[in-house]
């Protein structure tokens, strides 16, 4: 390779191809977010959506499953802080973050994949749950032996149990609740979950 | 149309045709049971699983939506009979029937189409919302509201978001819980909500 003294030179970090990197994966999320499954989502699609060549992305990434695992991989699943003080509180922390991803293009995403196609590319599914799902997982397992400890949760709360309520419930109103989930959703999932559905003891 | 005097004479009702039709609706709910999305499937996919040419399925079906309208509409949602003694045994049923699906074909259609295509096919997702999801949805709430109307359940009970806790908890079993679900999952969620996760009042 030559260097040309003269001219655009090209600094160093190649700024031009992180460009287009970057179109590359925008393009992968957006397609993903808006409902393409990754069995569905081509090379294609992604390249006219980027307005690449095909060429371009191939240079970057051998198969297209690739791709989809670094584009899932820019998608963290920002923790938010817990105060730690009560078990409700954190609880409606951890929820509140999972209702506010229902209506930006992460939580779609995330949605998306979460939903389909577990069976058909297991590789793939398991970078992403270690990525955008087992953290949050991890919190809010945490946060409900934290209250087991406490005692401001039942001794003999079944964790697994709570968390499956927790998580299916908010991700059940991510799917079929109303477009604009109520801004208090998750204050009302805790309370109830937290307090039952039978009434109280008089 | 002439009518053979002779030989194999064909019945009314024209088996051959009919044979050819549960073949093509078996192959496309076989399709989507395995994972395929509704964008995915293509006629020349199912023609191939049906074993029949693509004209069989043409001279039956215009385009494909319409074929897997009606391959969902014979998904019917078989809802259990229930006792209408407790509101928890009635709750438990409703919630097995969901615990039993999750095993069967028609389970994995129902998920697998409840879980994604929604924006992209909205007919379709509102034909099989109405003959595979609506009956269970009615069910769940009549049982609800009896418990609050005799005091089985808190008299200020949220109803809908009762029936978003109760069915986001086994919809995200079905998905992510253990390959079998264990056989008193119905049970043992419907006693956690019944009784709520803090701590019984000493």
């Amino acid at each position: 390779m030559t260097i040309q003294g003269t001219g655009t030179a090209r600094p160093a970090g190649r700024p031009r191809s992180e460009k287009a990197e970057r179109a590359i994966i925008e393009a992968t999320l957006d397609l993903i977010a808006e409902g393409m499954g990754v069995s569905e989502l081509s090379i294609e699609a992604i390249a006219s959506r980027a307005g690449v060549g095909k060429t371009t992305i191939y240079r970057r990434w051998s198969n297209k499953e690739d791709l989809v695992v670094d584009a899932l991989a820019t998608l963290k699943a920002p923790l938010p802080p817990l105060a730690g003080v009560s078990v409700r509180e954190d609880l409606i922390t951890l929820l509140d973050a999972m209702r506010a991803d229902s209506g930006n293009r992460r939580g779609r995403c995330v949605m998306n994949i979460a939903m389909s196609e577990a069976d058909r590319h297991p590789r793939l599914t398991e970078r992403f749950v270690e990525r955008a799902v087992e953290p949050r997982r991890r919190a809010l397992r945490e946060v409900l032996e934290r209250g087991v400890a406490t005692g401001e949760l039942r001794p003999d709360l079944d964790v697994t149990l709570a968390m499956a309520i927790l998580s299916g419930t908010m991700m059940w109103q991510s799917k079929w609740g109303p477009g604009d989930l109520p801004e208090d959703l998750a204050e009302r999932v805790v309370d109830m979950v937290l307090a039952g559905m039978a009434p109280p003891a008089a």
